[in-house]
């Protein structure tokens, strides 16, 4: 792929930067962050600002501009793929290695005395906007909201928001009304004495109204803000999208049950004053919660006194413990998700030999066979579908440029998932269609074994996902190898397919203890640079276990599997595994066998179900 | 063991807490933190506050008293021993329990409206202050300090400070000289553009200026402080101290080499007005450093403006890194440690069936053949050695009244270590000397599996301690069991036992990265109530290793044990070992022979050595 060219924007940004209709005095720095004024993580055409000042288009980065320097953070996902989409007017700031600065130190180091740094305060967090202006303040500079957006301000050819249709969702795959969600979420604020509750993340706020949009890609949300208060409810979205009776009558818009669920709706933009109104009537003892990740802009008009910032707020806590009727819905899912893949594979065997197959066909035809499953609404993100060298770009994306044919000699990496309407999946298999090298196997081995190692892990209640996170790394440090991204992170149910509060990760911020219904993604790996790329991603449900013995009866967790995939025995050591972990593959292999089996015999796929017969081969 | 009396107590200091002569106000709260001022673990007589007013001498606690509460907050090590110190005035805060309020949660549940809440600003550290300040001002309460501490109101016969005589220590000790210390501080101070560096943690002193005294039992330091300058040194201590012609020989007080190595040396009581005097002279972009341990009230002499709080200091940092006299003065520190040890198990194993060996004269034992080798200062702590239930209070000290006899039946726990010129140890052995019960069998052998998990560790450089801490708990957690507390903490190398910035535990805050030369403990544990305790720790040496591949260039690091002390097989269950553990075991127990058994017969302790070469006898 050939680099952005960003000359020209460059050199307008930087105009934009020193004109006083946006700013009463010229900007030093302007920094342009990855997310949108929800913080998500996957973004709307319109919100990809960052993308269009550099060319960089990974999931995570932000760019700083200054009057001589454009720099680009991004984690190690996106080392290679930064470097390839960006010209030479930008540096990469390659996060998480020692000798990098933070985007604080660098600015301090760069920027001349006294300078003011600029950024939209709708697309900062709050928390971002506190740290970045202390640091800056205690440097003699200043972190200045500017309310027009400078990328904006060059970006003649800017898309619309989005607006689509929404889609109501019955208790039958919610196992809640929005009622009952919303009075829970009342006794959560009752308990704490907080009279307000400012939603701003897009998927807590589909979650609790049961409702999903199609405004960002793979993401099932849609653009709006709620406000709920102990008797009323606000819900601040375009509304053209309120006149389908479905939606009206699922949100009793013409005749609400009780006057405390009466939803009031006001159009999008009209949040910022809404706010406002209800902060200038606040009681002396009024709080209102918003999270600390919340918008700057929306953040600040709370006054301080009343504001009360929670790292995670009730919803994402409530959203991310599922109930019987989402776990029932998520195994669904996965077992159809299972089918398509399984079918996939049986495909690609036959294919591959005939030279015909590449990394956007494959793809393609995953897309394909996935559409065919029932409930299908679409991808839960783009399939990363990686052959030899480009497996090793961690969030790997063919494109025409660098899409490659699937061979008998190289490793094949395919990390993908799909949204049903009863469930959200992600899986990720690495295959090899001919022989691999006894280092791929290796390598594969190691990965293997860390998966286990977190999947059949038995721990209290109680227990932080970080502290899971080594058992995943073990077997590769053991050899001198290691990865450079978490290992596992929340899924929705037919929401996100990354989101919070729990995860598994080295990093320790913003981990809630793991609890029985939560559900992870288990996705330990290893990547050799310009060779091959390995990954093995099971989404697991934390589930209760009763071990020998129970310590202050604390209880005890563990993982139950959801994705139901074979793992390719070919690409194992097995004499490197413990017999504990060829029992685990095989009781793997055997529940395969079972659900998925049935399933493709019931669909009448009989050559995906010979491939997975013979794929599940007990190992001996 | 009888509760201490403490209604007369409560009553003076509440009597105190009206007093306007105190405070302008009356208080409605009184905060008695743990420590002195400056935020030592262990303490000297005269700041034993908290014991003084409670009756519990735990090693952590902090008591709140209000009008009508008095509460301790305490950790799971002390649930037990608290709980039996003190009387019903007061009420046990289990800290860790999900269902235990924080101090400030629960001082904003008990306290009347705008409650003034005092503490003494030179026994409260900075950070905490502002936490606590912070939670009481959002509730309408304000946090005061008080000058005058309470406690010493009412404490009439409170002992003197004490003024031990100093030891200096030669390069032969210490392989760096003061002079090269405080060089090496000031070329961190210059990177940083820190203009002065304010130490207070006793043991930083102590190590900077290869100084050592006894004014904290256990804990080879003395009271001071020191200022270091860019070309100033300012050391504050009882200057009658240095009147020992060798004292000030090492010093060079008399006879300084360079300007800049010029120690001022001042009274201990001026540190404040001379910290005052500093700051007057501060120019506009002068900075210094300082904890954010340290106690509020030095802290908060330096203008916010100037103040560059750390988490942990460079001389922390400096002290925890050994260099290679450090590591083999701590090398034969363990191998004498060990010999001890040897006598002392081969004279359990005579004497316990004569049923004389009780657990105040089992220690006293290992205290008289530790006192035989050369170099002996004391004790490190205060020994644990605990039989049957006694070993399930975790920090267990014998007092007449629990002194239990050591039999044939019970499992016996031995916690201990000692001071010696070259190196400070830290050593628990669990031993059965009659025939122990399948349940402590398994359980010592999942605790020995943790133990062997940790030490056998191979991970890459940077890795911080908190992620090697479930390696030590999983086989624990596979049976449903556990252990409430960390797994390792720094040891000082002839200083304090417990040291940061690094440690293995769950825990993660204030946890910097393990490197090469650090060293730490491996504990693991299992405590039954009421029957039985089972610790396995030894002190550990982190080394560099080369695995069979090097990813990125990382290196990567793992343990070797300083501690050379025998397992006790009979205590294993060897079919719950892995063969890997297995041969861990059997290595660790061929160089406890090698050079634990080379010393024995040099000092021609021969029941011993007979003892040494029966207990590591391999495993097959």
């Amino acid at each position: 792929m050939s680099p952005k060219l960003t000359g020209e924007i460059l050199r307008q940004l930087r105009q934009a930067m020193r004109n006083c209709k946006y700013f009463s005095e010229p900007l030093q720095a302007y920094i342009i962050p990855s997310g949108d004024a929800h913080q998500s993580e996957y973004i709307a055409p319109c919100d990809c600002r960052r993308e269009f000042a550099s060319g960089f288009n990974g999931s995570a980065g932000t760019a700083i501009v200054t009057e001589q320097h454009a720099a680009m953070w991004t984690d190690g996902r996106y080392f290679l793929q930064a470097s390839q989409q960006m010209d030479n007017n930008w540096t990469l700031m390659k996060m998480g290695l020692k000798e990098t600065p933070s985007q604080e130190d660098w600015l301090i180091s760069v920027l001349p005395e006294n300078s003011k740094v600029g950024v939209d305060p709708w697309i900062i967090a709050a928390d971002q906007w506190k740290n970045m202006s202390k640091a800056l303040t205690s440097a003699g500079h200043s972190l200045v909201a500017v309310q027009d957006n400078l990328i904006d301000v060059v970006w003649t050819d800017r898309p619309e928001r989005p607006s689509t249709k929404l889609r109501t969702l019955g208790i039958d795959y919610t196992g809640m009304s929005w009622q009952d969600k919303v009075t829970a979420l009342r006794a959560k604020m009752t308990e704490r004495k907080i009279s307000w509750f400012v939603a701003t993340a897009l998927d807590e706020i589909a979650w609790l109204f049961n409702l999903r949009g199609g405004d960002i890609e793979y993401n099932p949300v849609f653009f709006a803000y709620c406000i709920v208060g102990i008797n009323t409810i606000r819900l601040f979205v375009d509304l053209r999208r309120l006149s389908d009776p479905a939606t009206r009558k699922h949100l009793q818009l013409d005749s609400p049950s009780k006057p405390e669920l009466i939803i009031q709706t006001l159009p999008y933009e009209l949040v910022y004053t809404e706010l406002q109104a209800i902060c200038a009537a606040l009681g002396p003892k009024d709080k209102v919660w918003i999270c600390d990740k919340a918008s700057c802009a929306l953040t600040q008009v709370i006054p301080k006194a009343h504001r009360s910032p929670i790292p995670y707020t009730p919803l994402c806590l409530a959203k991310a413990v599922k109930n019987a009727t989402e776990i029932q819905g998520m195994k669904m899912a996965h077992i159809k998700d299972a089918v398509a893949l399984c079918e996939l594979f049986a495909w690609l065997e036959k294919e591959i030999p005939k030279g015909t197959v590449t990394e956007i066909s494959a793809a393609d035809k995953a897309e394909e066979l996935r559409s065919q499953q029932r409930d299908f609404v679409g991808l839960s993100f783009p399939t990363i579908s990686s052959v030899g060298p480009n497996g090793a770009i961690i969030h790997y994306r063919p494109l025409p440029e660098t899409n490659r044919t699937l061979t008998l000699n190289e490793v094949y990496l395919i990390d993908s998932g799909a949204q049903y309407v009863d469930g959200t999946t992600d899986v990720t298999r690495t295959m090899h269609f001919g022989t691999p090298t006894a280092f791929e196997k290796e390598c594969f081995t190691y990965v293997l074994k860390g998966h286990i190692a977190v999947s059949a892990a038995v721990f209290p209640n109680g227990t932080k996902g970080h502290l899971l996170d080594s058992f995943a790394r073990a077997a590769l440090w053991e050899s001198g190898l290691d990865y450079l991204h978490g290992t596992g992170h929340g899924v929705g149910c037919f929401l996100n397919v990354h989101e919070g509060p729990c995860g598994i990760s080295y990093k320790t911020f913003a981990d809630e203890p793991l609890e029985a219904g939560m559900i992870v993604s288990d996705e330990p790996g290893y990547y050799e640079d310009g060779s091959f790329g390995i990954r093995l991603e099971n989404v697991v449900l934390v589930v209760p276990v009763k071990p020998k013995y129970n310590y202050r009866n604390r209880g005890s967790l563990t993982f139950e599997p959801l994705t139901l995939v074979p793992i390719q025995v070919k690409m194992m050591n097995t004499e490197l595994l413990t017999q504990k972990e060829r029992d685990w593959v095989n009781e793997y292999h055997r529940k395969c066998r079972e659900a998925v089996g049935t399933e493709l015999e019931r669909q009448g796929r009989k050559e995906a179900l010979e491939w997975l017969i013979r794929e599940t081969q007990p190992i001996v």
